[in-house]
């Protein structure tokens, strides 16, 4: 799925919103639906205790009340339990034995200097309310302690979940367990698990081995991994909900079974990337009954009701050039590939029926014949998401979701399923459940993938759950600060990511300069780089481009040193200060790096940045001085802004991050 | 085991040993037994292919040539592969089914600029070749490349290992696998696994199921987990040695199983650390039947020959206080507890004997009623080991490698099991195996094992591989900034360990001179933190001490500057300039971690040791002014020297890791 979106249009549409005034007081995120704070505040040491009020026979409340305990601890040092009052928690039941999207996640927690309550209908919800506890911790000379606040929260949508496709790049069961922690800690409930593509096919299969044993370069999870992934992630009240992408982007299943595909074959793993010609063989019995065996096996692992077929950019070459199929379709009356298709989709769903399984897939399922418990998944845009709803179907957002883009949480962040000002109807906005950030695999490898996700997709997360009107960019970014090391307590390594991969791109030697060239920069975007790097699945990930994390601290924290220093008050002063030194040191890391010399090769890929850094860094300091002298001439902001622009483009394959921050800085200056 | 070790001694006898002198070409580690250079090099690109010349049966081989492609590919960036030659990998046979002491791992490397050939008898001997080509790679203006050599390599030592205690604190198993593929870069071949303790029983066990059911926390291995890194291990040419330890050191086993207990119970985990009183019952039948059904079981997931019986730290009291006890020793005329342990180790014996192991054991069981069979582990001390190879038995040093202790580098690197003059007859030097590095779990978790262990642990596997008069201990440093990056690209954390404990101590802010401050310092050694410190098992590890590294880089790092800086050179000034810069800076880090506040109460723990190294920088600063001063009197290097050894002593939980750098310096300017 390589067609970016027009996320521009989007976010330009979604500004017209009302904004809820931001609470400097708490870090929370996602923000709850309502809070009110309190007086006084609960001590948090050693004889803090956690009870359960309601004994349940579901052991994950226990699990889940251990696992607090242990964070509240680490965060803190401190050994608790010691004493007898401190949180009692209190559910009315479990919750659903196999949870939906009609699982209750509220939750009420009340915070006195006597103790604190949290109550929910079901476990789930109060997994969601010892998330928004941890992260109400404070400390200062008293000790730890917790404010006093009265929260009742629930999600705004139903289905808030995460994409990683491990068909490009396999993601071993430890990254993607990483990944579930994570998306427990921001309240998110789905993982869509994108378990089959053109490249790998990853789930271990008994009934036909061929599937992993010839289409999985031995990258796949065993059944017993399966289990435990999808037990991991119900004790953290997530939903794993498995895709098998068909009719298309199929090619690892026909390694081993090239019967089902729409030509004879032999076929071997893909190993480019983009949208090729095998396809599942529509008009063969034999199809149906392989796929009815595979789903019968493939449902006793995934206990989810949704059940996600994929569906999505089918080529349909092999198709058109079958004269078999094509006087298959003439008999049936298919007047082209697209209708084949939905044959094929009305086939799978009942099966899927069959085994007890709603059908899940991507727009280009959307069909007439289809059964209207089907939900289309939209990737293409909003306006695809509104036909679906309108025409009947469950909608999930994806368009604008799409992580593995390279840009912006801001960008993210403003895309609203359901605006203010949307025009679908009450029905039609019932039917949207929710939205789907996507982490395609093509840009990603096990030690990349927490810096590509995290932490922005804290922000998506947030649009997903939080009211509508809680979009402050800057007060999300605000809080993002503190999210991006609670989610690295949790193990997630995208705080590391950079240093990291810095010093072997560096090969050994310490290299502040390249490092600060990384962390002032981000990955071009995805059709970018897939325009200028030629990549396989077999190409080593270890460049410039892959060391840099995509919005990184230094976009937003450039970006409110701007705002702090043109707007008078107590802190301007150190922020002019922190511009000043950052702008005079940028003209020098692209010598610096020029010196790791040609024994660091990897290294010379961050030149092109570092030297853009230094004329960036001129301008900025510029600015400053400009700032000094007072009102600027129009010609004088012009030029500069026309400098900027060169700036913002790709300097190889990184993009610099701090652009938007200096450009803000220089039509401060002329606006004066 | 928590006697602390005469290192300096063992240290200063063994300082008289000729010093190979160092190759300044290379930063292989450990150092080949015979190296020569050649002429020109061999170039790497993407024509650069592996090629396995002798098809083996052993799928080991073709999957390690696999990594090692996968390995060069990422630390060059490079997809190689595309052409016909370059390395080409040649084994006479797969080596033994069940990998032992006498597996044969040497190997020839012989790189022309034509192309490479590493041959050897094994598999593993290929295995530990192929770590040599990655460690001899190179970049330049030309690109990458391998220098041309002849390699003709063995190990001093056939048993060369680590232990891990996952008995105290639990480690997944993920972060045992990469410790495995730490130890498989440093050629280390014995994973000594101790999987039983006071404080748990790591090991499912379907016979005997309440061991890990109720002595455990849930915290285990599946037997599909052990033998799966059983087999990763085996992969890497890396043995498993079990240990379950008795009699003592197993109040874990009796929570579920009281009855083979010398005391009635009932029985709880163990929270605190230290020497419990519950033991083995010695004089029942049925704990023998017990153990023989618990050993068949065992076999089956350890293939090792060698079998890990503990029997270290027999507290005695439960033998001590059993009339029932009292008059079985009686009757069988067992004088002490030391004869009773004999008499159990013997019946252990004959059990594993039964089984096809041999005995290993620590010091304690070496008692004359013992087969020679048995391997001896000395941990009390190198007489320890000299007295048990005299008497006829093998044995293995671990005294001098206890890596929990958090001494340096340096002090572990010239323990020699078998120092130049050292009395052991010839006979008896045979029967030392080798060694191992101690890594016992009171101190440790998940987040900080790779951090205790690497990279220090590189010296030691340098100690056991390479031969004897290897051992200048500056080169030793220098080839260890060259390992460290190189553990870290295999996914070990140890380089990533300090910023990310320092984030999180400081509550999410930037903190660099707390960063400064904890690079600067390592933990206080194990005997200091268990005195100053009340752990138990639950006490969360997430303080200062935890965030500095043992040995950091650092200590090493001033040191040379010293030396660079005190010997007239062509570096000499930028050493003496980055000196003086690093010595100004540090007055100021006591303020800065001082105004991280209370609202970071954790790092509040650094304090003292940033304040100590103010009061470093300022005798660093005048030592340097000293020095352009000329002949300094001999009181000023006196009380500066006074100075330091009060600075040498811990500063709460820390330990300045940079007074030995000044006291060189101080000592130099007073030498001129």
């Amino acid at each position: 799925m390589l067609v970016p979106l027009t996320l521009l249009a989007l976010a330009a549409a979604a500004s017209q919103d009302r904004v809820a005034p931001p609470d400097p007081r708490h870090t929370l995120m996602p923000v709850p639906a309502s809070l009110t704070w309190g007086e006084g505040r609960l001590r948090l040491d050693t004889a803090f205790t956690v009870t359960i009020g309601s004994p349940s026979r579901d052991g994950r409340l226990a699990r889940g009340v251990a696992r607090f305990r242990e964070r509240l601890g680490r965060a803190t040092g401190l050994l608790m339990g010691r004493g007898k009052s401190g949180l009692a928690v209190q559910v009315k039941g479990p919750g659903e034995k196999v949870q939906s999207p009609a699982e209750d996640e509220s939750y009420v927690l009340e915070v006195r200097s006597s103790g604190a309550t949290l109550e929910a209908a079901t476990t789930v919800g109060a997994l969601r309310g010892l998330e928004t506890v941890l992260q109400l911790v404070e400390a200062d000379s008293t000790g730890w302690w917790i404010p006093a606040v009265r929260i009742a929260d629930q999600p705004r949508f139903a289905w808030r979940g995460l994409l990683i496709d491990v068909g490009r790049h396999w993601e071993p069961p430890e990254a993607i367990k990483r990944q579930l922690d994570g998306m427990a800690a921001v309240k998110l409930n789905v993982f869509h698990w994108h378990l089959s593509e053109d490249q790998g096919f990853r789930v271990e299969s008994r009934r036909f081995p061929r599937l992993q044993g010839e289409g999985s370069d031995s990258l796949f999870y065993t059944q017993e991994q399966i289990r435990e992934i999808v037990a991991y992630a119900r004790d953290r009240g997530i939903r794993v909900v498995p895709e098998f992408d068909m009719p298309g982007h199929s090619t690892a299943w026909f390694v081993g079974y090239p019967r089902y595909a729409s030509a004879p074959g032999p076929y071997a793993i893909e190993r480019r990337f983009g949208v090729f010609a095998p396809t599942f063989d529509p008009t063969r019995e034999e199809t149906y009954r392989f796929l009815d065996g595979f789903v019968a096996e493939m449902a006793k692992l995934f206990p989810d009701r949704y059940w996600h077929i994929g569906g999505d950019e089918v080529e349909g070459s092999q198709w058109k050039s079958s004269s078999r199929i094509r006087s298959f379709m003439r008999a049936h009356r298919l007047a082209d590939n697209a209708a084949l298709q939905a044959w094929f989709n009305r086939r799978l769903s009942a099966i899927l029926t069959r085994h007890g399984r709603r059908m899940v897939g991507w727009d280009e399922i959307l069909h007439p014949a289809l059964p209207r418990t089907t939900v289309v998944q939209s990737w293409r845009g909003r306006d695809a998401l509104g036909r679906s709803v309108r025409e009947g179907y469950s909608g999930i957002l994806s368009a604008g979701y799409y992580i593995d883009q390279m840009q912006s949480a801001e960008s993210h962040y403003l895309v609203d399923p359901i605006p203010d000002g949307s025009a679908l109807t009450a029905e039609g906005a019932a039917r949207v459940l929710g939205g789907e950030a996507c982490m395609w695999g093509e840009h990603i490898t096990p030690e990349t993938i927490d810096s590509r996700i995290w932490p922005r997709l804290a922000a998506i997360a947030e649009r997903l759950w939080s009211p509508r009107e809680v979009r402050d960019v800057a007060d999300m970014y605000r809080r993002l600060e503190a999210m991006r090391i609670r989610l690295e307590a949790l193990g997630l390594g995208h705080e590391a990511h950079t240093p990291r991969m810095a010093r072997r791109i560096a090969n050994g030697n310490d290299a502040p300069a390249l490092l600060r060239t990384l962390q002032l920069s981000e990955p071009v975007h995805f059709g970018e780089r897939s325009r200028l790097q030629q990549l396989t699945q077999l190409t080593p990930l270890v460049y410039a481009v892959d060391a840099a994390r995509p919005d990184p601290p230094a976009q937003w924290r450039f970006r409110a040193l701007v705002t702090d220093a043109l707007r008078p008050g107590p802190t301007s002063a150190s922020s002019l200060k922190a511009l000043t030194d950052a702008f005079a040191a940028w003209p020098d890391l692209a010598p610096a790096v020029d010196s790791l010399g040609t024994e660091a090769p990897l290294a010379r890929d961050a030149l092109p940045a570092a030297r853009a850094l230094g004329r960036l860094g001129a301008i900025g300091a510029e600015a400053l001085a400009q700032l000094d002298r007072g009102p600027a001439p129009p010609e004088w902001a012009r030029a500069r802004l026309v400098a900027l622009d060169s700036l913002e483009r790709p300097q190889g394959l990184l993009r610099l991050s701090v652009v938007s921050a200096v450009r803000a800085l220089v039509q401060g200056v002329a606006a004066r």
